[in-house]
């Protein structure tokens, strides 16, 4: 098995969580760089690992009927990813106020560690009739 | 209002499914054209609209426990659709067998009316557990 | 021809540039309602639309070796699109200071307008070496 | 470093190559299984780590004025990837008259090793001009 280290992921001394991913073809547009949107797949697919390695399972939590929604995000892009990039997402979690989670994300190059993108994603908790509720047992373990 | 014609749908001389829609510039990839994926879909949205037209929400349906399912993929791809290409997908269906229904569909460039894409794309529905079966008030809609 | 309006777009009452999409199944993620990520998908679209509207084609001007990139972006979620839902992406344009060009951005649910998404998208043009420049024939097209 | 294995690459025993993946939330679909159309990008991102492999880099190749296309793809879905799989693509290539080269591809399920599709891409390559061609140096290394 030779581990090129594409999608692993740890925790870096700061206490991030960290996923390491690489660039796909298919991500790429015509202007031969990763396409904004495909940012926000990757920040999702970050945050979900997160909340995994935190025993929290996405699928799970809204087949149970919790809807864990984004109400906003805020993305700096700072230059951008390109076929043959190897990168990682950096994630931590902070409460704001009693209802809000906030993402805090950046995506890393690892060729030269230069950061490529910073967000800041905010959510929150719905329950089944679509209001926003304090998720107790769940915040427990990802916070 | 100034209608572009870029999503609209009508049947066909031939009584096929005729749906018409816009490249956009995020389905384009490094080479400068529709990524192959993206053909999918295109197909995947032609057919549910095709379903639509006959009756049957898809979204409904998968709601209701019967899983409509893509058992076989076949793709000619002739010519590549590139940034501000508009085209039309004809669909049409024919069943094979008691449990299997074909969707025989061809993507056209509408600049010259040049056949991009031919695809026969195979299908069946499952039950709740997964099996194989004839949804007998849905097909009397949709063949 | 039956026209169903999916893709239609015209300058609305208050200027703004105005595009109107349907949701496609694919779109739609485990929760039932369209992925994140995919805003940013009919964001761009509509970007592009609006350019194109002023006689700018992001395509050609990509060829050209002028770079049209997003630096910024800021997205209010308040409410989600689902499978069957027909929407307005609204979008009008602002400069920033010399180098920066804002689209203000609003996604409406047709059946009953109600807001669904609020964006302020920036942007900046970069030329063949990468640096943030003026391009002022292109700007008097689209401001 | 927490290696989870979610992307790796080794050759098997029967010489073919082999991509490890993770699904990843945003690919799953109404159906709460990872979309039909996902899997080309699977398949395409594993062909593209094949060439990689092998000294292609493919989008090199593409800026050198070679296009390196899909004529025809065969897919059989046999089961669905969800939320939480790891998986594995397989890929070997056999050359099919003078111009054409058949990508044949297997995923399978880590957790049971179940075959969940096979794929028969074939593929050519165009000259700038868009005719086939015999691109010898890069058949050398892939073939």
């Amino acid at each position: 098995m030779n581990n090129n280290n594409s999608s692993n992921h740890s925790l870096g001394a700061s206490g991030n969580h960290e996923l390491t991913l690489a660039v796909r073809d298919y991500e790429c547009d015509l202007q031969g760089v990763v396409n904004n949107s495909v940012y926000m797949n990757y920040l999702e697919h970050a945050r979900h690992e997160y909340l995994k390695s935190r025993g929290v399972d996405f699928a799970e939590v809204t087949a149970s009927g919790i809807h864990l929604v984004v109400v906003k995000a805020e993305l700096e892009y700072r230059a951008s990813l390109t076929s043959g990039d190897d990168f990682s997402v950096r994630t931590r979690v902070e409460q704001e106020g009693r209802l809000k989670f906030v993402f805090l994300q950046e995506i890393l190059r690892d060729q030269d560690q230069s950061l490529m993108l910073i967000a800041r994603i905010t959510t929150t908790a719905l329950n089944e009739r679509g209001r926003p509720f304090y998720p107790e047992k769940l915040v427990e373990k990802f916070i």
